[in-house]
């Protein structure tokens, strides 16, 4: 059986400064569009994977060039809905040695914010799917997201598919007491669970430091106790100096955790790695990757979207696994 | 006694693509900030009048950046409330031959379209200020703003200000009927009233056809039998060709009205030419210009700012008076 | 039946200097895709015709972005055959004032002049196709081209589908002689031809001089008496001012030529406006349009594509026939 | 009494290459305005002190927009004269791994080396002014400065300012035995004192080797000595690898040396870290910082100035200390 | 005998922003080299002639800079002397519409300005030479440069070189009343003079009105009678419209004007036009063309220039004649 | 003897995405020319060398702007071949961490790669020359160019040129085999190689690993024992960590190993450095350095190549010397 992958979310117009310049220094922004799901499947259509976004985008050509972003890596944008009068917007500053990232949110009042849930229609959304995954994100937009979401994990349920959440909490739309009541609804539906410390915190108030375990591998745990997860992937970022990065990678099932080699990283762009990460554990899975192999090309891609600006990871499988398991170098070839 | 000028309404970022590119081909945006009522105090602040912008705008960098864009040129921030989540945007992708301007608005819920009433202490900003301007924009925003715009008049009629209003309908902001009604008990307040055929139109339903009368005579005939309005002031811009087209402005007071001389341009940016033109009008009364010289001065500036990317009106006094007074060419001067 | 229409040419990259610039100063190029089948098709997939281009690009990375140039505006692209080792490549430097365009090919050796028979299963390709697309410049690419436009052509006619033909002569690809060898044997398969002046004479030698009749009218009953076409199309670009062009077109068809208004525009991009007039004459056509309604909706369709930069029209039904048959001006909507 | 604090010197159009490119393969400057004492001024502002600069410009636009780029931030530049010809230029090539910072001055012959003592009245620039701040750049421009600047000092002591100046010593503007002498007649004016090692090097032939104390706290002592400095304040940097520094302050005062952390850097801007810091201790002391409290915060001032490109530090109070004080990281905040 | 031409002046460094931004709101400069004489060495070794171009540059990079940029379009760059600290620059607005041209200098200080007349060794430059240029900024740079001219003169009138001089008066640089004391001693050694109205007024105040002649014939009449000109030759550019200039040329020599026809342009940029016609003026003559072919060549290289943005005209010897003599028009050529 | 140095090879245009951005993602390419030998002619010309560049170009003009790149560093481009119609071109995707350079070619069909013998007049072309430098790369273009190269060896040997190659192996454009046998006839006129581990692996199949000598030395040797090399060179890179890079050089000369200095680097661009080290190399030569000064100033050059973006290395002899043999840091100099 062929495999479909729908993703279901926001997907924003990021504007940045050039230059690693301040809001207040600068007078044109680069622009690209991004979103967490939208990124996971963007990604995966790099990987050859038939994949689908779902989300509401105005129908004004700024909505449109959203779509055509998506499309121009092939991801199927036939259920897209279009509608509404906003496209959510955030601003990013990049973060420069000691100064940290700065995002605006423009995001209230999006197309996507403001849909109801007779927009969509899951029954046809999920027609020959196999797969649906969201984040955390989605269901924070507003409380129809919710509620939207919900029926989507529902229906998504009921019709079998394998169903994956990226945890992603984001403080800036919703308070832990909402995300955790929103958030236990759920995960119940959910089979593939990737999560990190901020996330279990933010989320469910779990503290791993109570527990002599490495702590993703106790959260792993700790969420696999509560929810019918059958995996549990997290990655995580070290800053090991002001100019490098340590990225690493853990995947937690069936009782046992499996740890990815770590890269030390020079990072271009800081937005999606966590997306990125989430369509190395779908490819992986659908591909029947063992554990290891799976923590592996799932470290390899999230790595490599550090080195791709704007919020898209543009790699191909070959040069996932070529990063993961090749011992040549990366010289220049010519 | 010395002149100042108060201005109210909101300030935006435009964001607009590079050469002339459509929004389904650009990747990055230019960024400037503007608006009717700020195009105005700006173009003001380069005459170098003393001249303070009044508005909303969030605590957050984005907004700054829109306090500095004002700063920059001179005017008057100390007012300016900070508060509120988003700034208003506007995308803007340009005239191009028989391609239309395209103008998309995410303005709704900015920090001044949900502004209150308490946000702004009028007693306080009239302070030391001899002249209130507005447009039509200002109250179109929200129920609200029509409110805070009322309450504005209120106090600056009290205080013996002068009050000026472009008219400016916008039907992408209310309907007529609303517009009518709104504008109905602002106009009352108006001592200087700026306005061309489409405002008239669109607000109050005038039918310049209906009368033999030069168009805008007789519209400013007609407005100043509705309302106490000292001076009617038009510009109005005529396609003549693809490439160019002409300028000409009216002024109508005490009964009579004066024409300037036409300008046949080759535009470099569409938008902000009338709010230009209110600067120019405002900058000849206070200045004790005859109407003949007032008509002529602020139809210059309008011109000039078609020659000015962005907003606003970045031309000083001497240049505004160089082309409309002067015999000399516009040669280069080396 | 839902129509798909196919075309069938080369993809090129295309390098232009920005702002103007010559060559022998530019040290960046502005790079687009495009090429005149491809054009038409993307013109087509933005009018919300369903759409497939073919060709055959290399599998790196360069090629690789001409397909998602395709796809980002919804072009099929399941068909283009991937191999080779070189894409086609053209330097644009614009035309300025007294200065003529330059264009300087770097095509030679490309995947698609080296293609075989072979690459190319027109069973596959045809299938569910309505239309069959290409132009001129597609069998003068190479001899194998030349052998591969024939194959397609049999193929599509045998299939029962439509076939048009842009006769879009280049004397810097072929010489008359061959060109008239080649297009001779095509012709016989075509319904719709376009043709202006420049490929009558180019390719069939037809002196219009000899007759009273107006030029493309007495090329367009030339070509019918030549071949069985049901339809002749022709635009045509009149240099009426350095700074304006007039723009119109003629079809002929049953006997009779129909003529649209005609457009004086400033030019922003000289490339594409006849591919681009070939969309408008399919769409009209699959729309069952009248004679009439499809000369101007072609001419109209042209006319835009010269404001848009690139090779590629962008722009929508609506914006077509807002420009074709609306009365209403450019003005800014806000 | 509120505090207001006015700075003295040139600022200069600073004009660099994009993208690390040499001045022999560049072809666009990108161009903001900077200097000693501006950039100080500057950073005052954004950290919402009351703050003006003095200096002489051309009134032409370029001079005017010298005058904006200061006033964007909210410096008072109503005190800066305007007349003379020629604005001061100074050309950067940016530090690249082994490839040092080039710096070439096009200065000589600007308005304010050319200024007079007449076109300063320093009774009113001083008027309500709590604070003088100039450095050792403003003397070495000419002659003329030098005198002006001893009167302005003597206008400063008089009105009871408190008065620093940051030694700066520039071996491309004046030799060390002018400077030896210049500075000798303005240090006894100066409360705080600004220096580095190199300074008192070039300016006082201090050798800090013949002692065995720490250099910074060495050259602090023998500089209270000579002069009656109430405070010296120093920041160092030291190249750690060849992608990061190591910035490190000290600040001396009634006989003690107080240290700051260490930042490790990667830098963006290598210019205006020292007037940023020398912001950073007069915002200390006027808010009454102790001296732990003080040279930390200058530090990290300083340490922030590295991340933003152009002379100016355009960060905020909140931001100096969340990083000086605060033990949260520079995740993303979203 | 081979041609070789020696030409003398200012190559100055030209910011202008970008996009017709005016000073105040750019944020970078393009930058190119130029000045009168060296765009006319520029353009001769762009038609193929063996030409060198003598100046003063520092020996910093950005002189070097100087020196390349006249070095990558083949002319001889061993006779200019490196010394001095300072280049020359001038900053450039660009007429837009009624917005005129913009220049202000920050010249005064260049190297060339402060020249001695021992930098010079005019036997060693005039070896081989056959022809010396210069124009009427040359002398008018500082007072050592009038004398340095003189000089020039002197030695080429003795080695056998023909001379030419452009007018090129500047009211910014000297009076009327310098400039004819100046010139008046060097035309004498002058052989082909080109001057235009302006130049006979500002220098000579003559006065083309007094008599019914044609303007430049009676100007280029009168000339004649005070100096030994073989050949006297005017370009002037006339305004049409907002968007159109008209260009004509006329030589006047053994008594009789000859005129050029006419060109309509859309110009791209102002200066360096007279240079460019300088240019064709010499290479005509060398060339022995006659002189209604010489008219053509030099008005028709000067249109050409219009075309070209920075101050060199980067054309053919093959792209003036296609324009001059050419019936052909400017299609796209593929 | 005055040094003239002559390197053949091929120059093409480099196409890169700004701001390390996919090929996937660009929509624009800096564009800079270069290719081995020219860039080792850029670097002598830079250095002060008489040097001249051998190649075949286009005549149109991205031909010619390929020979104005190298003439407006001095290159002597007067033995330049014009003719043929294709420029090679490659594009450059810059390495980002863990993401590799990517290099894609359009070369084939190029006019140097499809030069004839005929072309080239190597009497002429040797006229005053002293040494004769190709790399690797020249003879693996075509069968003709193994051909040419071979008759300009020859033709150089024969006037007694000193003759330098580069090994440059290259498996993008031939075979170990073929390489080998093309190789093992040109190295005999040989009398400096410039050679590292990968070229002696890829072309003679030697081993490092088999012997206990350091690998450049053990490679040095062997290259001896096989031709009459005078000196063999080596330059090699380390990573030593995400960010940074060691460099270090080899010279063997007289049956003894010289190692420079490392270098420990953050690389700007990797393209050209082996270009630049042979350019090092040939200059200490011509000079008359001692081994150890030569192995240092060549290391030297080729770290300060890594600091310059583009092929070309734009520095000059006393950066060189600064960087290899001066104490003094990397400070701005100010
Ligand atoms: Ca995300
Ligand atoms: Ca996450
Ligand atoms: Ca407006
Ligand atoms: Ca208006
Ligand atoms: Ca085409
Ligand atoms: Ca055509
Ligand atoms: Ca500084
Ligand atoms: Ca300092
Ligand atoms: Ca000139
Ligand atoms: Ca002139
Ligand atoms: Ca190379
Ligand atoms: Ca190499
Ligand atoms: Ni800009
Ligand atoms: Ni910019
Ligand atoms: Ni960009
Ligand atoms: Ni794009
Ligand atoms: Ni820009
Ligand atoms: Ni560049
Ligand atoms: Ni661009
Ligand atoms: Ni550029
Ligand atoms: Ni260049
Ligand atoms: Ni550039
Ligand atoms: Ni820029
Ligand atoms: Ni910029
Ligand atoms: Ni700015
Ligand atoms: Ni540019
Ligand atoms: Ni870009
Ligand atoms: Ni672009
Ligand atoms: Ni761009
Ligand atoms: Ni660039």
């Amino acid at each position: 059986m062929k495999n479909k992958i729908i993703t279901f979310g926001e997907i924003m117009l990021r504007l940045s400064p050039e230059n690693n310049e301040r809001f207040t220094q600068c007078h044109e922004f680069e622009a690209v569009y991004g979103g967490g799901e939208a990124n996971t499947a963007v990604s995966l259509a790099n990987f050859g994977v038939d994949c689908g976004f779902v989300t509401k985008l105005p129908e004004h050509s700024i909505g449109q060039s959203a779509v055509n972003s998506l499309r121009q890596y092939g991801v199927d944008i036939s259920n897209i809905v279009r509608g509404g009068d906003q496209i959510g917007i955030y601003f990013l500053e990049k973060k420069t040695s000691q100064r940290p990232t700065n995002v605006i949110y423009n995001r209230s009042g999006s197309a996507i914010a403001l849909a109801e849930e007779s927009d969509f229609d899951w029954d046809k959304i999920f027609k020959d799917a196999t797969w649906f995954h969201f984040s955390g994100i989605t269901p924070a937009i507003s409380d129809n997201m919710a509620k939207i979401t919900l029926a989507a994990c529902k229906a998504a349920k009921e019709k079998g598919l394998t169903i994956s959440c990226d945890l992603n909490y984001r403080s800036k739309l919703w308070s832990s007491e909402k995300a955790n009541k929103v958030m236990s609804e759920l995960c119940p539906y959910v089979d593939i669970c990737i999560a990190n410390e901020d996330d279990a915190v933010g989320i469910f108030s779990m503290d791993a430091s109570k527990s002599d375990k490495e702590k993703n591998a106790y959260i792993a745990e700790e969420l696999t106790k509560r929810f019918p997860f059958k995996m549990v992937a997290s990655v995580w970022r070290t800053e090991t100096s002001i100019t490098t990065f340590k990225l690493q990678s853990m995947i937690y099932t069936e009782g046992k955790a499996y740890y990815s080699k770590e890269y030390f990283m020079n990072i271009l762009d800081y937005i999606g790695a966590g997306d990125a990460y989430c369509a190395g554990i779908i490819y992986s899975i659908i591909n029947n990757f063992d554990p290891q192999k799976t923590v592996e090309f799932a470290n390899a891609a999230s790595c490599l979207k550090h080195t791709v600006s704007g919020d898209f990871n543009l790699v191909t499988v070959d040069e996932v696994m070529k990063l993961a398991f090749s011992a040549s170098g990366n010289e220049v070839s010519r």
